[in-house]
């Protein structure tokens, strides 16, 4: 038998929001809270094989569904991993995760704007080993899967790079989906007790069909004292080459009190601004073109 | 990485029930089994952070949903303990679940007569240290969740104490939301092998809308014999003031044979009487005003 | 508070696929990947009780509902053991499972010829101890609750007997539900490096209604080399009675490679034939009467 792991997080806010031309709310919010099981086992000869499931948790009213979140099965060694089932994201985790750094990119305060192409289900990919700082990913899904989830008969793949140098960190992804596609650039620099960083993407389709090109940017500043962070962050997004007005910006203050590595107190501002026919934020309830979303809320996050 | 607990509840029953006017029915029932995971970080300086997540099982056919049973993040210390999020009914708990205490207020012979007018989710909660025997907890829904919820604009709060002193323990709850509200007191009272108590509780418009007001009383006996468990309990519900004929008893005797702490095997009959027009036992299948339940059931419980 | 096990399953394909009349499709697909949650307590006195929570997640995209797979509470000893729940098709794991080896019979090679006619839930049983070699269980779920879960009103019952005796391990199982029943044998014989074995099922009713009665075979073989394994599977069903060209044969041929007790990597190709009016492996894509079925998979297993 295994020793498997139980791990998760909770992570549950009370935040006063508004969208333009709303009332303001007082609400109970979920921050991305989960629950999952991993567990590894050593084959020998450097071989290793694995497996992780991990499903959300609504934590306001424990609504949850499957493990959708992940659900994946690994072979690795010396000559990397693969990786087999539903894990998601790659692009958006390497690229978005590591900027959105006050609240682990959950909530309201997530980054709204980034085009995410690559689906995360039937989903077969390589991870290289870690070659001088140096790591490559490549995911894949077959149009015959994807035309079984989706209805749509195209391929899905992205490959991925990430590269630790000094206080540098760095990073490049590319994903197509049929005819949308990203490729995007990352940054982050650590000085002392700052961390600088930020993202640049360019997509086409990405979030709409049809919509043509667009240019979208993340900057973050990060100034650490002893258990306490301050978080800056903001994001552009253009318009959609034929959507003029689609553009939005986005930007958050955060405060942080680490408790403890896993327990933090919080605290934070965020605000989404539309153009006149910009529409992100949807899942935050934004619904008329051009309508924009403020957020004061304060948290508690545990990770078990 | 913390230890996280794993914990639950196995409690399974065949059972020969009647309502009146149909015939008997011989099935396999679920009696509140679950499944649940918590745990508990030391924070120093006093403080604590913790998380429960638990779920309701269907022990008959393993129907489950999410972790609509409990879904918590919660800080606590020498001045006690935050709670935030999903935690149900700490009313019902303090006042029926303290009382009912045959087979853990679940399946066909729990309190079908409490008007529980507090919700779980949405759920922000302060509970006291205790103070020589007495602790206080108090909680808060925003009308804005509960709107997001139910549909209706209202505030939910409910303040609750407890007081142990010497063989006595002594309950008070009151909770209101919107035009609903109950207040109740409790008492136990320990005498040997022997354990009595009850509750008294006074609700507006607590199981109906505008069915005024209602008194409902429970009463229990409990006498222990080694391994062996005898139970008597009986409940009272009045007609509301604007329904006449609405109100039932309910009565229940039960055998409870402990095998270890963890693991009894049971037998219990309980009988659900109506009122002309009451509509008591809904979830036990009671569809016309006035009609009668029965159950004799043998069951096997087992915590884990 | 007692040691919970956890356990389960990880097992992925990535297979190409063809029914007959369509084109090839590649996809990725689950084989019985599941979780699940077990333990038991001493009582003492040679008792025993215990549970065990099972559910069964789709490895490709993480969809699980619930925790259908079992939800079970026992109570045992030297007399046997009492299983009160939801555990399935005793009859089907005796039978079937014990000789579809090469993949734990489940994914695109699974035996989908079998008429198994015992639901799992709502299921009370006895399982006898070892004696001699010889174990026999009995299982049963009423009528009243057959009809709640189905709507028609029959009590299902089997019986089973499993006897291991040298390098031969016998079975057989009958099987009763309503109009529909069945009976089996089975029969396993290892000889050093090879294992052969097989079943005969006579069934009537047991997958349509008023079908008649049917013949079906099974047979397989073994060769086990080091860490290798070669399976070769061959199924075949004759006509129901009241139903011409309802027949079918199955054949699987399959290479397995242990990397350790718990992880494997394996091809395998299945065929499925279904005479002119068959529709076996309706899961499988099967549509038309008489369509048949063909994937080549290679894949990964992973037990924790």
């Amino acid at each position: 038998q295994s020793a498997v792991t139980i791990y998760g997080r909770v992570n549950t806010t009370v935040e006063s929001s508004k969208l333009s031309g709303d009332s303001a709310q007082n609400q109970m919010r979920n921050n991305g809270s989960n629950l999952g099981f991993l567990g590894e086992e050593d084959l020998g000869a450097g071989l290793k094989a694995g497996f992780q499931f991990e499903r959300d948790i609504d934590s306001t009213d424990g609504a949850s569904a499957g493990y959708e979140a992940q659900s994946e099965v690994w072979l690795g060694g010396d000559w990397g991993r693969i990786r087999l089932g539903n894990y998601g994201g790659q692009s958006f985790k390497t690229i978005v995760e590591a900027v959105s750094l006050h609240n682990d990119n959950v909530g309201t305060s997530a980054d709204w704007l980034f085009a995410d192409v690559m689906p995360a289900d039937h989903h077969i990919g390589y991870v290289s080993p870690d070659i001088g700082g140096l790591v490559l990913e490549l995911g894949y899904s077959t149009k015959d899967d994807r035309q079984a989830v989706d209805g749509t008969r195209k391929n899905a793949y992205e490959a991925i790079a990430n590269y630790d140098w000094g206080n540098w960190s760095l990073a490049a992804a590319y994903a197509k989906y049929g005819d949308a596609n990203q490729w995007s650039l990352r940054a982050l620099y650590a000085m002392g007790d700052f961390l600088f960083g930020g993202y640049y993407q360019r997509d086409k389709n990405g979030l709409l069909p049809d919509a043509g090109n667009r240019n979208n940017y993340r900057f973050v500043g990060i100034y650490t004292l002893g258990a306490n962070e301050i978080h800056l962050n903001a994001g552009y997004a253009d318009d959609y080459s034929n959507q003029s007005g689609s553009g939005a910006t986005q930007w958050t203050v955060a405060w942080n009190h680490n408790l403890s590595k896993r327990t933090k107190i919080y605290a934070q501002y965020t605000a989404l601004n539309n153009r006149r026919n910009g529409l992100y934020g949807e899942d935050l309830g934004v619904h008329t073109p051009g309508q924009d979303f403020r957020s004061f809320g304060v948290g508690l996050r545990h990770y078990f």
